[in-house]
């Protein structure tokens, strides 16, 4: 059998049974990060890892500055995910040794460039050569306050689901040029008591039965906020988001909705989490199909 | 200017100038893993990340749970000489769709191997799509108690050099089944006070002038421990022995030599730090050569 035969998420179930755990880790695999310390600590540790390939997340021509972006941003949006604040980074590159020095230089920009804006230092790395596409993984850690953790997994029925921003679009350029909603997660977790929250990188379509299963939940979806060109469908599935989904009690969403101080960024409710957990089948990207 | 032009040592120089860092970043890139911390913690937070690569560090044909025990393996020996010990792990792997299922078991099932054997949680991944080479990073923290935090750059003038183990061979196939040396450095981060450790990851030639320059020191190198059927020139440059190297003061080593409990492990004066920095020409593998 083959991955491709597999598919993603089954991929992964199967690949992440009987893991060695340890008494310190408190979220293991599954969520958008690792959560890591003892539960009395009033600070936890949070700890992510993503890459970006040649040929799947960018091509030859990419501006690698861009690459270099989006492969820690990605990381800096899973902690904003988790409620928390990104820490340090460690960076691997494979590259192959024709590559031309200055788009090394540039994917170092760009790293550099979202380390500065997000409170990152970058620990280490690993610098490798590569007999193919270059490729590009970041692990990073971060923090995050005890009472202000939120993983995908406390969802309610009942619970109102917002996104922030808008939906599709990514293949036009935007998956390379995103703000890890970083500031917005940290507002959210210090005002309201959120009880899930993962950042959309598959696709609403791929993300939020994730959050449903997690919170052994349904949920029934309404209209999606689009970017300017793009259907419902794209809003979907396009993937590459990185706009967080979150679950509230009811209660709250009217006083999110009046609070909310980010005028550039819409915050728009698109459903619900229900009792009922057989899902709609809705599809997002998967990365072996 | 290509990579290749460059050469490892010079490339990685360049790429990490000037990267972002912070106050509790005790030591950053160069090292074999990143130090974070208060300076008057009495345990350190130690991170790494290391690669491995299909057509570089393994072929489609390698026994895959052999490549998952190397890709933990590899950043558990740096770990061990920074004298500390492992905690959790991030796994990052690529693999491209038409993979067979059962080599990807197999890689994770040599990851929880060794993952098992030297006390580590896997705490978290990412599974992505590969257009080519099957590529599996992994991410280590681990800690270590302030006073037995052992760097490249203590070393001094006068130091006497020991490398653990036999070097060579690794072609022949013990790059892909070492034991990380942490057992052993973390005996001898107990009893005694070393000026400077790190792992052999590219060959003595090419690892001895980095800890040495680290140091500000130069060296004089005498006879190696050679693996049976390997020459002294194969014991410089073959790379991935895997073993400690270290330097402490002249009145240390005989102690050491003498408690060394170690019976199935060689412990060898292989030379000595000097005041003379200027570097003898000696060779290991160069990743971009």
């Amino acid at each position: 059998m083959r991955l491709s035969d597999l598919g993603e998420d089954a991929l992964v179930a199967r690949l992440t049974r009987k893991l060695p755990r340890n008494a310190s880790l408190l979220v293991g695999p599954g969520d958008d990060c690792a959560v890591v310390g003892r539960r009395s600590d009033a600070v936890w540790t949070l700890l992510k890892t993503d890459c970006v390939i040649e040929g799947v997340h960018f091509t030859g021509e990419t501006d690698f500055a861009r690459v270099g972006w989006k492969a820690l941003a990605r990381n800096v949006s899973d902690t904003a995910a988790m409620g928390g604040e990104p820490q340090h980074a460690l960076v691997t590159v494979a590259m192959p040794p024709e590559l031309d020095v200055a788009k090394a230089d540039a994917l170092y920009k760009g790293l550099r460039r979202c380390a500065r804006k997000f409170g990152v230092a970058i620990a280490g790395g690993e610098t490798a050569r590569s007999p193919g596409p270059v490729f590009i993984s970041v692990a990073l850690t971060g923090w995050v306050e005890r009472a202000r953790c939120v993983t995908r997994s406390g969802g309610k029925p009942g619970d109102t689901l917002f996104v922030t921003g808008r939906l599709g679009g990514s293949r036009a350029g935007k998956h390379l040029d995103f703000t890890p909603r970083l500031r917005e997660a940290r507002w959210l977790t210090e005002h309201f008591s959120l009880h899930a929250m993962m950042d959309l990188s598959d696709g609403l379509g791929a993300d939020l039965p994730r959050l449903a299963r997690a919170s052994s939940c349904g949920f029934e979806l309404g209209e999606l906020p689009c970017t300017p060109g793009c259907s419902q469908e794209d809003a979907l599935s396009d993937g590459e988001d990185f706009e967080l989904l979150f679950a509230v009690h009811p209660r709250q969403a009217s006083r999110i909705e009046k609070t909310w101080p980010f005028r550039n960024l819409p915050l728009t409710r698109v459903g619900v989490l229900t009792a009922n957990t057989k899902l709609l089948p809705v599809h997002g990207f998967d990365h072996f199909a």
